[in-house]
């Protein structure tokens, strides 16, 4: 009688099994200090902005109570949401902005919307990706992302398994590497012309600095053919707070009827005190604000870079995204690297093979912002 | 491709179709003011102390992000939990709770442990337990809960679907009773002998006033069989702040284990705000101060039976429980009367046809609370 789909998952969840590792590392040896670059974990603290419309929100609810909130999310949230696709050129309506309490929760639900179809994603991928596409017992197929397509994987990959539902993530969990616009026209147009669904994950969008498309609605045809799952966690810092969402356009009714009526069986709209501060992080005054603190992850993954250009070890991304993708200049296995690297250089970084991309690590440079804390 | 399960879903989500023929009436009537006692949503404020603590956690994330929070939910809410449960009698571990952001997620979440399986329920039934059934594509059966069995059911009417998972609501909703002792240690007793395990949703049992089990842990031999819902939506007016949880005993190890993994790949904590906020509503210092509120809900109810006995209704529920479950003194159908009420006597209840308990009504209390502010 149990799900046996769910017993097929592997092991524990990787930041669970890395975090633990790191643990008990630090419970061992109390005197050595770990630079933690492992997790993309925001590090900088909230803008004060947020926190005082998140502070004001609390205390109005002693004056009143709000209730129950829109299963879609509060529409001042879903508005200040359409407001920050203006500022990239998208027009979306808020009734196609459906809220979460994260994209990780999202792109797992969003598979409810499926059944009898094969989940492609790129190999190396973020875990959720597979984890949630097992758990609900979907067929799935990878496309790999390596040093010889210079981790841009092209839609001829995945012919075999059209129609298909198709993640991409750019920038890219875990490469760092963002798709360039024609590449995400050929995605488009491939699902266009193969009956396929592209959900995209743009949780990254907002650190694009080469004019590589942060949303997908940014190319001509998505709109009949994708769904966009995003969340402030990256570009705002709300790992802990949590806010995210999904597009669903009104060209795909069927997905958003059915998606809407899902989640007025699960969700009630997020805590309304988290909700104003979505809402401040969205505002316009606080838009240049936020770009400066994505900086400061960035200039962070500047010098990480620096420091592998002088080590002389290859890798990619660190410029559209706060993540870098080395190759192990050893044989060793990532988890074996992972070990050295914490055990005798006191340095946390991500196995490639937690995201089936063995032979590599991944760099975070949000732990940077934490260094620039304690400046 | 798409998820024929989810399109056999019945229209729209029951609150939403109630809350949108209030909507039109009020648009067409905007002079009229409609008593609002349909709804189960908290109306009286927040304590001050819940808000304090939001408010403060708010303001300490502008100094500090607290990061990624661990996806079983904080170790300081798990612990107010426990210390909620303690004071029922109930000794549990904070290993054993698992946080959410509310009742409704993770009665629908909790069927993904579960794969060929009938899923039974009272009848009538809180409407997601049906539709989150149905949308997992799990079989589902029905026990009856009427005047004939003074809406207490019992174990023998489901011994054809065992062994299965039973849902039990108490103080149940939409009814308003509460199961008394001796008939929960009757359903536990027939999950253990069959081997089927019992989903305890327990979002109303602060509001237990006859003595009823607030828990099912409070009955014998529950941890080997029983997974407990809960929620702070209707005991300290987290409607719209959102906050639940789940117990899973440590007896149940396989389920435990699954669903810590599924929640992995899913979920990240509460909002470190809300959990503060949570927190506080736990505490020994909220716990006289949270009765009171509920009395004042409570006496509503008790208001209405003394205006239901005056009118000669026949009704249950309302001592245990906000709730009043009310026959339709008419041939009426429930959306027919539905309608009668709201244009007629301005009164907005819920159809019982909704929870699929034709020839009744739902009295909420909740919205006693609302007459009160504004006296």
């Amino acid at each position: 009688m149990l799900n046996s789909f769910l017993s097929r998952l592997s092991g524990d969840y990787l930041f669970r099994r890395t975090g633990e590792l790191i643990r008990e590392y630090e419970v061992s040896n109390p005197d050595k200090r770990i630079l933690r670059l492992g997790i993309g974990d925001a590090t900088l603290p909230l803008l004060p902005e947020i926190c005082d419309a998140m502070s004001t929100a609390a205390v109005e609810l002693s004056h009143y109570n709000c209730g129950y909130q829109d299963e879609r999310g509060q529409l001042f949230l879903r508005e200040s949401i359409a407001s920050h696709y203006a500022r990239l050129g998208v027009s979306l309506s808020p009734e196609e902005i459906f809220v979460s309490d994260g994209a990780k929760r999202d792109l797992g639900d969003l598979f409810d919307l499926f059944g009898d179809v094969t989940v492609v994603m790129q190999e190396p991928y973020y875990p959720p990706y597979l984890d949630n596409a097992i758990m609900r017992g979907l067929r799935y197929g990878f496309i790999s992302a390596n040093a010889e397509n210079c981790f841009l994987p092209e839609p001829r990959e995945v012919e075999s398994y059209a129609p298909c539902v198709i993640i991409l993530c750019s920038p890219n969990n875990p490469t760092g590497i963002a798709y360039p616009r024609e590449l995400l026209e050929r995605w488009v147009d491939f699902a266009l012309s193969s009956g396929s669904h592209i959900i995209f994950d743009s949780a990254y969008g907002s650190f694009t600095t080469t004019g590589c498309p942060a949303s997908i609605f940014e190319i001509g045809g998505a709109r009949e053919c994708a769904i966009e799952v995003s969340s402030l966690s990256k570009s705002a810092g709300f790992t802990g707070v949590r806010c995210g969402w999904s597009v669903i356009p009104h060209e795909l009714e069927s997905l958003s009827r059915m998606w809407s009526r899902r989640q007025g069986s699960r969700f009630n709209g997020l805590s309304y005190v988290t909700a104003r501060g979505g809402e401040a992080a969205l505002s316009e005054g606080c838009v240049e604000k936020l770009k400066l603190q994505r900086a400061v992850y960035l200039s962070g993954a500047r010098a990480i870079r620096h420091g592998l250009d002088e080590l002389g070890r290859e890798y990619v991304g660190g410029i559209d995204s706060p993540y870098i993708w080395m190759k192990i200049p050893s044989g060793d296995s990532s988890w074996e690297y992972f070990r050295y690297l914490l055990e005798e250089k006191q340095v946390a970084l991500t196995p490639g093979a937690g995201f089936g991309g063995e032979g590599y690590m991944r760099i975070s440079a949000f732990g940077t912002g934490e260094m620039k804390n304690e400046e």
